[in-house]
């Protein structure tokens, strides 16, 4: 652990009971790319389902499917030919990732319409939040208030232009008023913002975490966290903090296909000194 | 080991001897759903292996096979086109597994009929039971006293209406009086009964299993222990308890993955207590 | 260590000189199967370049290049579509494995034909073997000395009928004047027999070894010390020796996977106790 | 460590700051051979990767991209179809490896040309370097004093014939004068040369490394430290000391495919005593 004092998130962590039935323990999707662009699905994929999602299905274009299939065990997979076909898959989920490898184009712009009339919680990332550059308003009214945005800045400024002049922690707190949405603004201190107000610096960040594919596995964890329902504000902390702990204890040479194998022994740890 | 006696299945166990050949060992076919939905017969499949079966076959419709060929070394593959062909390829086979992700349709319910008709000890799991809702008794008489369903609750009462109301013990024993087989109720604390009236009750279950591909895991673990030709009943008692022990020696952050590469630690332990 | 003594080949073995390069450490070729049947060949390709080969090339047909090529990375490939375009390939190798997986039929018998045409020490196992069930003399007289014959004691029969009846070391001691090759006679006791009448009984056999895949990650070992130009007997005894070793290092829950990846273990301790 | 000192290139290891961004870390392109030929690429890329490129991109011929596309996850990829295609892949480059299993042919001319054409440094290796064979002076007016050449003696005398009579350092010196490039002269003692006169010669070789696919990641190594824009010589110094390191970690039974994943402990060890 870092610091003096646990994170205050530790006793909202969804910990199974007993009797907590895989389809009871959440239900989470994660949208692939095309099949070149798989492998950011697949990480976040396995951020979600190392992290206690009890079910975890990569949604994928069909061209893709022959190369995601060989790559999965427990991860399930369904190819979808349509933004309609989308939905229907992701009715049947708790939480929907999508954005890794997405594709910064419409299709990705008409799959994020389909799902935000699935009841289940969005976080949007990377291409699926460029993709609405120049038409923010269009995303923003698309996602409720349990939904999440992870920008890094350059993203960030592609919906908000002009914002981050406010400094990063107002402008964070901003930008989740007006989406009315959770922020989650990367960077070396993250800063998570509410659409209630509520704002967290995240304090236990590393420069291991630069590396490709790594806010993808981060995505991941929090559409891990959110399926199993927990509150998506304390879903981003938790997260946040653990996708850096995982880093930190690896060190040099991480690379983001290390972090989800690392998150056993940060749940292990947190695990130990909850009130389970 | 958890408590202070050991598991009187124990001495059971099919530890090789000295001159055991691999065919001897115990032969396993596992059979695979469709191209998109591998995975689960790929884990079970790996159970098998691990839990000692000499050798172990994946059975997969023929699109099917161009997935599962580059991801298995030590398992073997049969592509069949037909449940006729399902059957020949069962025939060399001391035990076979089906269900995980077969699909819930007459197609599954036509193989598990053709696999019936072989001399292969059958696991029925997952959607091999949930092809005979409404028809239960069509799958009861195709199965043997030594066969084993490992239902959890919702394909239970999918085969057994109104029986979980006599609680969880009473029903599995009638089920497997009913059903003339083995019956695995999975829940947490699953219940093992037999068609000659024994009866167990698992005592080392953990939340972490409550994650896909889990009890596929399981099914493959069932089969590795029966294809080596141990008691069904006590193959089914022993593979729950070492499911689950794997699990809490792996804790929190388990995925279905991690079971089968936990099980050598597991079956040494109970190696070095046995009386090999 | 098993025993008190070190093994009297371990100072044949081969380690590298601080100037070796990797093409002078060995070539070692693996044909693969079809398709479907491509682990076999995967297994035996790991176990050779783990042991020391410093070049192993998967040799396989057309149509397995798809499956085998996502799998390797150290390891090459090339793909032939007759027997001739085998031995051009092979032409390049200092030892050839084939057999595992590779089908009991006549391709099989041109391809070791075309193989004994080369400079190439053979390993010939399994399917190899029985391919020429009934016509034994027509694999003999392809045979060099220094070829290496690894038959369990149901492929034996088929090529040396009643010949069990004298005893294993009788038989395999036989068996390698007649084929005038090394005879590794596999079981408990493997006897590894020369045809200049050295013969040897391996003392470390495990009944763990008992697992599907094991042959084949043997054949490749000895492929790969031959490939380093240790003498064929010496070589199929300290392959045999370490095979089991790691097979024993592991324990209970081995699969033939494992033994690859617990070679390096092995090896160390040898080379600590060696005069390098 | 080897030794009693520490490497004087320790200083300039490209340590990521707090703030540091994955693409600001740097972006690794390599670019893949045909699609039985992917696995060098494959392991450069991945040596790149865990030496701390931010981005690392294969770049492959239109056919290969079903093969490398399961075999990835952080490691991105886009097929070329031309060597236009491939410049302009690469224009988003810091740095290109060229030339492990690329083809001895035109086409890798071709590839070369193009990439020379953009700003990304260079690291060309193997078949890059012997598709010059004979018109080596071709190839040296496409580089730039920041690209790397990693030839081992065979590629060496290829491109300078009867140099080596020189001897190793006088004859590197020589080469990188000509070629106006560093040179890394691969063997048991690595001479690294800079075109201004600098030279230093490897004292921490292995015989271990005597391996396929072992160049592979070296390249990958040279090629993720000069992405982050160390300089070229500290850079093959760097990778050359480390890969060594990483193989002497790991002793006898090392495979290419070990070198990446042993570069943590390498990269910590040297972090643990830099001044970051």
């Amino acid at each position: 652990m870092t610091g003096d004092t646990l994170p205050d998130w530790r006793d909202s962590l969804p910990w199974p009971a007993a009797d907590t039935h895989k389809h009871a323990r959440g239900r989470l999707g994660v949208v692939s790319g095309k099949a070149t662009q798989t492998g950011a699905a697949r990480l976040a994929a396995r951020g979600g389902l190392r992290i206690g999602a009890g079910l975890v299905r990569i949604l994928c274009p069909p061209d893709a499917a022959a190369v995601v299939a060989p790559t999965i065990e427990a991860i399930m997979l369904t190819p979808f030919g349509s933004d309609e076909a989308l939905a229907e898959a992701a009715a049947e989920m708790d939480a929907v990732v999508i954005g890794p490898a997405a594709g910064v184009n419409e299709v990705t712009q008409a799959n994020i319409r389909a799902l935000a009339g699935t009841g289940a919680v969005l976080v949007v990332d990377a291409d699926g939040l460029t993709a609405f550059e120049g038409w923010p308003a269009d995303l923003f009214e698309l996602l409720d208030r349990d939904d999440v945005l992870t920008p890094h800045e350059g993203e960030f400024k592609r919906l908000f232009p002009g914002l981050l002049d406010q400094g990063r922690e107002a402008a964070a707190a901003e930008a989740a008023r007006r989406a009315d949405a959770v922020m989650v603004l990367k960077g070396p201190a993250t800063v998570i913002a509410a659409p209630d107000g509520r704002l967290a610096i995240n304090d236990n960040g590393t420069p291991w975490l630069a590396t490709a594919g790594s806010g993808d596995v981060l995505a991941g964890m929090i559409g891990g966290l959110v399926a199993q329902r927990m509150d998506s504000f304390d879903a981003a902390r938790a997260a946040v903090w653990m996708h850096a702990e995982a880093a930190r204890g690896f060190g040099p040479g991480l690379i983001a296909e290390d972090l989800p194998e690392r998150l056993p022994a940060v749940l292990a740890a947190l695990f130990a000194q909850s009130s389970h």
